[in-house]
């Protein structure tokens, strides 16, 4: 299942990747213009090397031909991005991903028929968005236009009662997935902290208990009814 | 339900994030230190303003005392983001959700009590490293360590089939959530499309059909056993 993987740009999103892909057993070659995100990853990555990616020639050192996969990851320069993915195109049959940092270089890379097209801050701002204006979310994941799923605090009321008691699916037209349930844990330095554990598979006579944290799934107006209860 | 909210740094996030909240009814300022960052947004978001976040006497000119959401989406400068979150803390009661963007940047933030820290471009490569490492994986979203809700294309065996016919569940240790279903759609344009829409609550009546996306909940480790299997 081991796979080739280049990852052009090496910031925050680009490094995070190539280490989390390194750390799960692919060979990962992490490619940057500045000497120092090199220096930074280089030991926690396969190959980490510095090189401007607009530039065809240096293309020659890389092993281009055998990857898999290449992601651009580059973050600040459309221009660098979109001429180092054309390159990557013409010189490899590789899968390409590329990171879209504007509506112009979505409207590029569509052009050049790149199929997988990422907006990591975009997603991530959306979903924020969502949380921060229906209280009472903790995190959410859309499915759809219309359908989500999402990790609602349970209100004290239900503490006690099966979710048969409490008629949820038809009382709020939301299906409970999974119950997130406060765990103590001990830290190595011998404090307690508390982390928040799934419960596995729920059916009708699985207990709420206060502070639980309910995962749930149905439409994006349930939720919001839901949430505005409260 | 509406909110007043300040947002520093209008980079690819933070301007997302202003746009988003901004559409969604909230009171939004967005600030930068780039005036070309602020022109690009100042018609799309409540208020735009270009100052230097660390420079606490312009702060005189914002009404961060009404703020309910402070947001530091800085995201090139760990110092400025620090400075301006201190800066906020001082000045203001509102919740402040603070970007990180290296481990030190957490131990401050961490140190400061702040509550909510966020790793939009993180969060965004552990997704995407596990959706390129098991493939038939179209997306995925993690509950705790061990559980996730994945998206997961269909064998072509399961066509035709119910969840009860598939023993489903006990076969794969999963629980199907809900289906998604390939719609075509006819654009402005007179062309058609494929969106992938959800089918709603499914139960063990419910037929797969070919090209189908599962959305799955369960452990890890039976998701990766599922996506081997192919």
């Amino acid at each position: 299942m081991s796979m080739k993987i280049i990852i052009f740009g090496l910031g925050n999103f680009g490094m995070s990747l190539a280490v989390n892909l390194t750390e799960t057993g692919n060979e990962v070659i992490g490619i940057d213009n500045k000497m120092d995100k090199v220096n930074t990853v280089k030991d926690k990555i396969s190959h980490a090397i510095c090189m401007d990616a607009t530039n065809e020639q240096a293309y020659k050192a890389l092993p281009i031909k055998d990857a898999d996969i290449a992601v651009i990851a580059i973050g600040e320069n459309e221009g660098a991005a979109i001429i180092a993915t054309a390159v990557v195109k013409k010189l490899s049959k590789a899968k390409i991903i590329g990171r879209s940092l504007s509506p112009i270089h979505d409207t590029v890379l569509n052009a050049m028929g790149i199929e997988t097209i990422i907006h990591p801050e975009q997603d991530f701002a959306d979903r924020l968005a969502k949380k921060i204006n229906l209280k009472g979310i903790v995190d959410n994941f859309d499915i759809d236009k219309n359908y989500s799923i999402s990790e609602l605090t349970a209100v004290p009321d239900f503490a006690g009662k099966t979710l048969e008691e409490l008629n949820f699916q038809e009382k709020f037209n939301l299906r409970v997935i999974t119950i997130l349930r406060k765990k103590q844990r001990k830290t190595i330095l011998g404090t307690t902290n508390h982390v928040h554990q799934a419960e596995g598979f729920v059916d009708k006579n699985t207990v709420i208990e206060e502070g639980d944290i309910l995962v749930v799934f149905g439409l994006n107006k349930d939720v919001g009814k839901f949430c505005s209860r409260r």
